[in-house]
């Protein structure tokens, strides 16, 4: 098959890269020329491009199929302006990181132009290329099966993970790393609430390593607090200098946390034991915020999810009038002077 | 009745005057003479002291009550110091913020030189003198009624607040402000609880002031955001210049809100508009800890207490390592540049 | 002055009972003749009524008022059924829980009719005729001025509390328990940001009186936990049997967690002293959600807030699912087997 | 080399097994002649084994390698014991769930009998024969380098996982799966914040899936709701009927949330699709509460952690007090009437 690309950023390259890979062929569109001429000289016939939209357009086979993989604040006006020059029977995929919302109105809007549209969240970063994409699809069943060969290509496929017990015979295509989650913007919600999982396993280890970090407590801080903060009551219980980057790293074999997530956490900390590259000011994309939003408004309880969002903005100083108060309702009270920051 | 006081710092100073003013008498003890020296001028023949520990014990009439009011963390030994120089039929009362645990041993240990021992959970800050404290005592029930007089000097007494409906006739020691909880640690107890309460409530207003010092977010922030943030979806709802100081004051009268912490919260504010004055670290001094520390024995589920109280670590900076590991998993899977702190 | 009421449940006709008394008269519009004819018994020929909206609007006088008291859900087609009505002019006052993005939408939408709209948050519930409210007001300056005499009837007044330290001469809005906080929806932000508050406060007292429920688990439970939960660890420390509507009576005097929750919650305990008549299904009513909700837009850290909501949320079974996907992990890595619920 | 066991049940069995696959020899300890009889039957030559403790101790050669693998509440009498039976050079390990704080003071009475001691905490659960237990191992140098024959065949080797990049070479014990983490009580240490962390993933897992499935609420309840509960605001958006078990399969490959738990998850889900035999009682099993206690002791912010924690606690019905409470609340100032539950 063919399949148009707009945006060839690391994601929507990787994506090119290994439909190509298994035969089939691309179009790209960029702003950059050169980006453009660096796919094509790596891939070759099987890939073209061109910087102009309407010249993009015209170098797709009718029904066309174009991925949309771009910044989720600048794919609203991108898929107006390609809609104008699709026919009907084409298929728009918002492959980014747009919120469902926005998928239930696009396909509203476009069906009476008789363009499909199809929503696919996409994990993988900056690994997709090697490890595959694992994708969440939301839309109408026929152009789902359509694309089937498409996704086939992007997806890890089966080999990726040991199958699940009791699962034989051909492999479904959830087994193969991608899944028609259900109609528009079921692809996206999936994913949104994927992300939000991820922020909460997230803090999970980052909240746990902390504690290790923490566990020489007693050897070094036994008596210098002040009277305005508790004292270590137990300082011979944290005597403990913990090597944390050999700790994640065992973590990884026969432990009940080992993850990619985890893989991840040990090569990072193996390449910067200390994380001195690092502020921790953690930025936060939207898909964590969504998640709690729809959480609130279907009344599910999501304390450990919220939890690791807050924690986030915190990370950035959001709390601090927050903590202003609490320091002036504390001397209000009681007199209680605060310790210099 | 006569009283010995250990510690004329704040709370001890204003607790001997509460009861001179109510006709007892009070003899002090403290490390420095001028404390004395001063009480003793202002309070007149009800007032005498020494800051030799012996001398004061011999200024007491047996059976002595002796009331310990100094910082957790030197009252285990002042009482053992004290203890010796006690007989049996003496009172030991600990009026600071020891944790229980110290209580239900030290009663016991206590116990066979005759000596009694009571936990006084003393609440009320630097307005106890004018306001009245807020007595919750554990031990044994004879002692309680045999210092019930210096109980009722010391508490607020019926006319703070207005009786709760249905409550008729002779006002009950609660309805006065004191209230005998229960054995030996029973006091402490409730004080803890009572200050794992204070911890929450204070989070509550913080937050909540907090998101309206975010009101005028879409007015001044409005697309600033950078591509690693999530931009205001929709600045049109937070266009508002609150003004907080006068918010907490409208609270303080006829809302669901109003509270003594709302007056501290809305003085606070009339004096330091945007608190200036306060960095926002915030310290911890134990009885919140202890809370959780129960509610995890006895498996209570306190997600608002301890979130309390963990804002306050975080105040402190110490998540700052749990921070760090969180931008390093984002650059791992997703590329992720942390922005400047 | 002169006042339409449209909705004479508790809250509206408190409003109209505490204007009356000030002196103004009031006029009424429900669905109940019954209700207005009551009314108008207890209040004579300050108040007049009628079932029937455009009557309604014709017993008032130019420019009229109109104060809408129904639940938020009506409240929208009543303010469109009542606009058609009105005359440039006139003002219409939502005084109900609507979310503050419906005021900045209604104050658009009537400000080409001539008609002026203010939103104003009242609290106070089942106690405001006698405590009067708490109004936070959104609108034009204008408005708000011409309408004080009537704010001021209906607010608390500045001897419901003692005045801040600091305030002196006459006393401000605030002081008498209104305010006008900001443009259109401003008052309902206000409004919905009290009620988080009151969210969390009440959730931090009723997560600290369970674990004083919980104080007596060593007496109780001791020895009977099953292999599979956590025995408690030390139940010398767990042996109190806590009078619980004694505590929170006590805490009415003196301590820092005064507040005009903690009274009616000893009232509530005096009078059901083990809350037999109560379930635990806790509903919420939108203003809590909508505070998350606005957090999360500005990226405020609100960990004790949302943690008081999903409380509620979880008190109505919505954990369920996900409390069985733990059972079913525990079983799937460690053979857990769930004892029975 | 010769292990002794003491426990032969799941953990105790699969360590057994595996270090007798690797070529050393085993002998056991248990209640059930049966268990050591089966074991023995399965074995052949390389495990022989005893009821009677002494006897066990006498069947192993000095100086002796005694682990002990049997539920928490046992294990210190268990040591007790058997210190009584061992020889100056022997040494014991205790591999179970023990609080670190046992190992420190363990270690300590048995250093003057000469009897070395190791905590060694083992992840794998069932999977352990087949995937390898993780060790987290404290104590002295000289006897993890003495034992490390054993600690090779009980983990799961370096090819359970690949290597993280940047480490070459010789693979590290931490790359085998096994780890010294520093002196008596780190292993146990390590343990606890693995499962501490483990908690905190499961209910990521869990609660994310809860949205997942209540993505149909639009579709289900819409306007159902009770005047006392928030409508669903949006119904067009929660219209969703998600195949659960699908996504969690299709995250397991090229997604950033795949981990083990959720290869045990969608196994768990395939197997049960709508978790019809679970009723969704959580238990916990200490390790869990005693990560926050070290978490609140060295000031380190763990919401994610403790909310996994409490909720837990709540799935047994130990919010219902706190929830009576805030019903018994909104009935005092609003009037409000429970919903039957």
């Amino acid at each position: 098959m063919q399949l148009g690309m707009i945006g060839l950023g690391r994601m929507g390259a990787n994506i090119v890269r290994r439909i190509v890979r298994d035969g089939h062929s691309a179009v790209g569109h960029e702003r950059h020329q050169g980006h453009i001429d660096e796919l094509a000289a790596e891939l070759g016939d099987s890939f073209r491009g061109s910087t102009d939209l309407k010249e993009f357009v015209g170098m797709l086979d009718a029904p066309r199929v174009v991925w949309v993989m771009i910044p989720a604040g600048a794919t609203g006006a991108a898929i107006d302006e390609l809609a104008d020059l699709l026919e009907p029977g084409d298929t728009i995929i918002d492959g980014g990181n747009s919120r469902y919302h926005e998928d239930i109105k696009r396909s509203k809007a476009l069906a009476p132009k008789g363009i499909h549209y199809l929503d696919v969240g996409t994990s993988g970063g900056v690994f997709g290329l090697e490890r595959g994409f694992c994708l969440m699809i939301g839309g109408e069943d026929e152009q789902v099966r359509r694309l089937e060969p498409l996704f086939k290509s992007i997806a890890p496929g089966v080999d990726a993970a040991p199958r699940t017990p009791g699962r034989t015979g051909e492999p479904t295509p959830s087994e193969q790393g991608w899944l028609h989650c259900g109609p528009a913007g079921a692809g996206h919600f999936v994913k949104m609430v994927h992300n939000g999982i991820e922020y909460g396993a997230m803090s999970a280890y980052a909240e746990g390593l902390n504690i290790l970090k923490h566990a020489d407590m007693g050897a070094d801080h036994g008596g210098e607090h002040s009277a305005e903060e508790t004292p270590l009551e137990r300082p011979e219980y944290y005597q403990y200098k913990l090597d944390i980057p050999e700790i994640t790293e065992v973590w990884r074999r026969g432990s009940v946390v080992a993850s990619w997530l985890l893989d991840l956490t040990a090569g990072a900390l193996f390449a910067d034991p200390n994380l001195d590259s690092f502020s921790g000011r953690v930025s936060d994309s939207g898909e964590g915020r969504w998640t709690i939003d729809a959480a609130i408004d279907t009344a599910v309880p999501v304390p450990v999810l919220s939890a690791a969002l807050f924690q986030r903005f915190s990370s950035r100083g959001e709390a601090e009038y927050a903590d202003k108060m609490l320091s002036a309702m504390r001397k209000a009270f009681g007199g209680h002077i605060e310790l210099p920051k």
